[in-house]
C-alpha cells in the first residue's frame, strides 16, 4: 500500500482536506495511508525544542539537525523518497509526481522557521522540492498539495479516462476552454463548432484553443511545446 | 478585517490546515476571517447537481455556469478579487500575494471536474491562478495554499522581522544554507565562517551560496536576477 509519512510539529493539521472526497474515500478503501508524525516527540529535551538560532545570525529560528534525524531514522528507514518541503527546492512537476506516485509512498519534511539545518538535509538524504515562487507558513500546505497530487493517480482512485488536465500537462499545452448547459446563459451562447456533432472540428477548434491560451498565458510552456514539436519532427 | 470567500463542493475541508498554527491564532484574534460556501446550496434541483457534461464531448464533467454565478452573487459581490484556482491559469507568485495581502481580502472558487464553464469565468470577472504544474484533486488545497501565503502577510499576523525567505524572492535568489546547534553533529561541523563573528564575511558567504544554489537549481530565476541587477546598473 502507497504510504504518505509526514514529519511535522503540527500533526493536528492533518489528514485536513486529504480525509475529504476523493483522497479520504481512497484512504478509507485501504488504497493509501497518511502518518503524521509529531517532531517534538523526538527533542530530548522536556521543554520539547526542535529548533534553534542561525549560526552566522540573522532572523528566526533553524530546525535542528539532530532532533529531524531522530524523527527520519524512527519512521523512515525504508527505500521512500524523502522530500523537504522548501521555497529553495527544485520545482514539483507532474513528471516527479508520476514518479512518486509509482513508488512504494514518500516521507515529507515540513520545513518550518527559517529552514532546516543544511547538515541533515544531506545526511538523511531530503529532496528539496517547491511547489511554486511563493512563501508559506510552513511546509504543511505544501504536502498536502504533494499528497493529493500523487494519491490522485494511484491506481483504483480515479475511473479509468485520463482526464483532459492530465493529457494538457502531458502535450505541454493548456487546458482548451469547457461549455456545458445551458445552451444559451445570460445572453452567452456555446460556440457553435461544440454543439456540431462533427469530432474532427471539434478537435481542431480545441487544438487551437489550446495553443491560443498557451501563447498568451505562458510563453514558458509554449517555448517547450514547439521544441518538443521540434525534436520530434527531426527524429521523424 | 481581510476576508477569504470560498466558493467549493467540499466546505468539510476548511479550516484544514488553516485552523491551526499561524493563520488559526490570527483568525482567533480577528485579524482574518474564513467563510466556506457550500456551491450545492445553490443548485436548483433536489439533486443538488453543479456540474453537466461538456459540450463537444470529452471525458469528465464541467461545472455550470448558472449555479457558480448564483454562488458568487450572494456571497461575494464586493470589491475583493476573485481567483478561480486552474491549472490554466498564470502561476501565482510572491509579488501578486504581497498584492493580495494588502487589500480587502479574496474570493476563491475551487475548480474540480474537468473545468469550469467558460462563460461564467467571463462573466464574473474569475482571475485563474495555477499554483504550479501539476494536477491536483481540485482546487482545494491550492485555495488552502493562497490563503496560507496572503494570511502570514496581514499585518499583525507574523513578528516584525522579515523573514530570510521573503528577502530571498524579493531579491530573486534562493535562500543560503542554514545551520544552528550542535556545532558538530555526526562528524560534520557548521562551517568556521559563520562562526567567526564577523558580519561583513557571514554576509559575503551567504551571498555567495545563495547564487551557487540559484545558478544550480533555477536558471530561469538566475536569468531574472542578472537581467534586474544588469536594469539597476543602467538606470545608476
Amino acid at each position: 500500500m502507497w504510504r504518505a509519512t509526514v514529519i511535522t510539529i503540527f500533526p493536528e493539521m492533518f489528514p485536513g482536506p486529504l480525509g475529504a472526497s476523493l483522497a479520504g474515500k481512497a484512504q478509507a478503501k485501504n488504497l493509501w495511508a497518511l502518518e503524521p508524525v509529531d517532531l517534538r516527540a523526538f527533542a530530548p529535551d522536556k521543554h520539547r525544542i526542535v529548533d534553534d538560532t542561525p549560526a552566522g545570525g540573522g532572523p528566526g529560528m533553524v530546525m535542528k539537525p539532530d532532533v529531524l534525524a531522530r524523527a527520519i531514522d524512527a519512521h523512515a528507514c525504508d527505500a521512500r523518497p524523502r522530500l523537504l518541503m522548501s521555497p529553495r527546492g527544485l520545482p514539483l512537476t507532474q513528471a516527479r509526481v508520476a514518479q512518486l506516485a509509482a513508488g512504494p509512498g514518500i516521507v515529507v519534511v515540513c520545513g518550518r522557521f527559517e529552514g532546516v539545518d543544511e547538515r541533515v538535509i544531506a545526511a538523511r538524504n531530503l529532496e528539496e522540492v517547491s511547489i511554486g515562487d511563493y512563501v508559506l507558513s510552513g511546509g504543511e500546505p505544501a504536502a498536502i498539495v504533494v499528497i493529493d497530487a500523487c494519491v490522485r493517480l494511484i491506481p483504483g482512485v480515479m475511473g479509468k479516462a485520463a482526464s483532459s488536465a492530465e493529457e494538457s500537462f502531458a502535450r505541454s499545452l493548456l487546458e482548451y476552454p469547457q461549455y456545458t448547459r445551458p445552451k444559451a446563459w445570460e445572453g452567452k451562447a456555446i460556440p457553435d463548432v461544440l454543439l456540431s456533432g462533427d469530432h474532427g472540428k471539434v478537435a481542431t477548434w480545441r487544438q487551437a484553443e489550446a495553443e491560443r491560451l498557451t501563447r498568451l498565458r505562458r510563453p514558458d510552456l509554449w517555448a517547450a511545446h514547439l521544441a518538443g514539436n521540434a525534436a520530434k519532427a527531426t527524429k521523424g
